[in-house]
């Protein structure tokens, strides 16, 4: 099956994890966090969140790509950092011969998912990702939520209804 | 003398200016309005906005990109998308061999240096940008502001206190 990548984008850490379906199951493939130099001005950081999400691209070749919808921010202007982090992001997903399907989820819809409230704590969140994907250690906190919304989409993918993303500006 | 990029972002029109310092004066290179399809959903619009961005890059080398921190949204969702388009613009001026430097400047600092009274309608801006670059014609409202926005970097590069892109989420 093709490979499903998980995004959690962010200036300063974007979480990435690629799982794909093994039968019923997730299968784990891969995760990580990419921290840009944090002394770098945002350009260069946004750079850097690019390419490393477009080699990641290159290396597993996703069909489908879940990102977190995410937004608890509280203010215009860090909608307006997180936003660009996404849209360096998204940009490296979109540049390839193949550009994927991408869909988006709000975090409650991720954690739905994960525990079916919508109010887990973060920790459990790490938690369920490590049990569901039968891996010998927790993965990063970053890393962890882009599992998530990895295997949100994998669960939901079955269900009518989904999120694309979408607005104007 | 290296060119300028002037670029004003935004999910369904982004605008692009290029100029350069010639003696004492500026000239104009080259202008022109991104505009990916309204109906595709964001992920292709900010492809397309990459994939343009990019290619001008690659035309014009510039080493010095200047844009908008443009900042009238009222909302934080409207916030959210546009970072997504000045991410995606911002990737591919960053993704490049020589990385340029890039400097942001507010709405206010670049009709200042366009009318010497920060309140400039933009019809007035498209009218100080084609006459100081000599221009046969007004150029479209957002390749105009592009144009502006990097006029103003050519005449503040010599003043101190520059302002760069910067930000945390």
């Amino acid at each position: 099956m093709s490979p499903i990548l998980g995004l959690d984008p962010g200036s300063q850490r974007t979480g990435y994890g690629v799982i794909e379906r093994r039968g019923g199951t997730p299968r784990f493939l891969a995760c990580g966090v990419i921290r840009p130099d944090a002394r770098s001005p945002l350009p260069e950081r946004l750079g850097s969140i690019h390419r490393e999400v477009r080699s990641v691209m290159r290396q597993w070749e996703p069909a489908e790509v879940a990102i977190e919808s995410g937004f608890v921010h509280r203010n215009i202007r860090s909608a307006l950092v997180l936003g660009q982090a996404r849209g360096a992001a998204l940009a490296a997903v979109m540049d390839s011969p193949r550009p994927p399907q991408v869909v988006e989820y709000s975090p409650r819809q991720v954690k739905l998912s994960m525990t079916a409230f919508g109010g887990a704590e973060k920790s459990q969140v790490q938690k369920m990702v490590t049990l569901l994907l039968a891996l010998g250690e927790m993965p990063a906190e970053d890393a962890a939520d882009a599992l998530a919304v990895a295997l949100c989409h994998l669960f939901r993918a079955r269900a009518p209804g989904l999120a694309t993303v979408g607005g104007e500006a």
